[in-house]
């Protein structure tokens, strides 16, 4: 709806009348895709989340890869497994290394995760195979943000991942959540993007601000619990490269996008480590297992677990929310 | 159409009546993708190709990766940038790092390559998010197969692809033949599978032959010549994991299939330094450069260069062509 429209009807719940006619309370409704999502592609965006993940995979001197400071380090996805918010995410069965050198063994994920993300819809006409997006250009193409939860295997991912990068271990499902919040709609929330050393090539560079204060914040309810604990507070103003420079990158070689193409942020980790968007990074590797209410601990998710993911962004004058991001997580077969 | 249908069709042709009426001679047609592709992955299935690669990259001793024979590696590619065979492809612009240690430079790929593939159309009804697809199920939904070229910006994916894979330097093109040979259409050219060792999970396991005996051939036209150049002469048998366990592993996780999805092989190289499948492995990383008729040379491809790749089948009874998958290679802007 435009903005007019949505102030007039904003507006006109207030009598009451037009609440009930206009509008399906959200727990009466059934939620989808916000759009057919031909192409799924996630970055890896948070400075902090890379580096965490640097750290305990290599070293601290060894933590960003040399590219990672140059481009918006990313890989395709699967477009087919992304599915909207409540809908259940079975822990899936793979192949993991639990002994360096040994052989490995087949059997249900042992390490499962959540990662917080957020993503972009892409919006706007088609573009053309073999003519890029200048970044001038980008935001043309970038019609609005949702929340993501981009369900990950751990142990399966460390085993199968080298050399081609991510594959099973991702392409379990990705949770979104269910309406797309417009660029224009987060106008209020800008704020300076992340420095940037080195400065990023001539195609990659632009000056306007692109970044935005969401707060984020995942919890985690136990099976048969009441209680969820929030276990991070992020905000999405973290990522180091923009959504105009991950969309103008993706296209430099000549890549086409259409509408309805999904681009993921990475895992928004901030500085601190309540700050951190996985539990990876939550519990160091498992090294430190996180406390719930009720004296619950985790180290990767259990079966039964829900992982509640919310967004919101918030000013004297507004408020915007993404609504949630929800999934629970069922046992293996 | 049907088998019977097909022999009925081809024997009235004898008379030339029903050529007429009921073929459109094909240099008279436009040709289009044979189906919507919704998610396009890219497997590594070629034992010769990944050890190639991997003396290369690493050492001889560390060629294969540890979990290369253990599962089909492989990764998400993108399926926007799928195009039928004749579409020309733009030689890409993006980073590259010419000098280890040193900082990358933008500008055009110099290091383009072809890869050699096949590829198979999933068919049969979509399958739901956490059900994995047994072994003994996968062949229903392996609907038929194309021939592929696979372009490669070498330079750029040398820069790129850790830790998350290849991305931009794939995503530029992505060739296929125009029609889809169906599985039932190469019963007859079936031969053993490749020897595994060690042997597959028993998910991966089945007993049948799943490999075809399908001749792959490549050659190199170059601009303003009438005489194209064989470089490569493979054979699809070569592959060490077979479609079935291809599509059985891509889903093991619970990721679901939806028909048009497409699934390759990974550049298809043979035992024989003339049976490799890209020009990296034919000019062993541009240190053999490769003859073309007339005295030409090439490490990698030059501007205006056309790639033609054939496929066919034949027995005493039958032959079975793929059509062509051609591309010229078009200067960056």
């Amino acid at each position: 709806v435009s903005f007019t429209m949505y102030y007039t009807l904003l507006s006109r719940t207030i009598s009451g009348y037009y609440y009930y006619t206009v509008f399906t309370p959200q727990s009466e409704a059934t939620m989808h895709l916000p759009a057919r999502i031909g192409d799924y592609t996630d970055f890896y965006s948070s400075i902090h989340h890379a580096t965490n993940v640097g750290i305990m995979f290599r070293s601290k001197e060894n933590a960003l890869m040399p590219n990672w400071k140059y481009l918006p380090v990313g890989y395709h996805g699967r477009a087919s497994s992304v599915v909207v918010s409540t809908t259940p995410i079975k822990r899936p069965y793979g192949q993991t290394l639990p002994v360096d050198g040994a052989a490995p063994v087949f059997g249900p994920c042992r390490l499962m995760d959540f990662e917080l993300e957020m993503a972009f819809f892409v919006g706007g006409p088609a573009t053309k195979l073999g003519q890029p997006v200048n970044i001038a250009e980008a935001q043309d193409h970038i019609f609005g943000f949702v929340l993501m939860n981009d369900w990950s295997a751990r142990d399966i991912q460390k085993w199968e991942y080298v050399p081609l990068g991510p594959f099973t271990a991702k392409n379990l499902g990705t949770t979104i959540s269910p309406w797309v919040v417009t660029t224009l709609a987060l106008e209020p929330f800008k704020v300076d993007n992340y420095p940037q050393n080195p400065a990023p090539f001539e195609y990659l560079t632009h000056t306007d601000k692109f970044n935005f204060d969401i707060d984020l914040e995942v919890a985690i309810l136990p099976n048969n619990s009441s209680a969820a604990t929030t276990v991070c507070r992020s905000n999405y103003k973290y990522l180091y490269w923009t959504a105009k420079q991950q969309l103008t990158h993706h296209t430099i070689t000549g890549c086409n996008l259409n509408p309805g193409d999904l681009m993921a942020s990475g895992t928004i980790s901030g500085e601190t480590s309540d700050s951190f968007g996985s539990l990876l990074e939550l519990s160091w590797k498992g090294t430190k297992p996180i406390k719930l209410n009720g004296g619950a601990e985790r180290k990767f998710l259990q079966d039964g677990d829900t992982v509640i993911m919310k967004a919101y962004c918030e000013s004297d004058t507004h408020r915007v929310g993404f609504g949630s991001c929800v999934g629970k997580l069922l046992p293996a077969n």
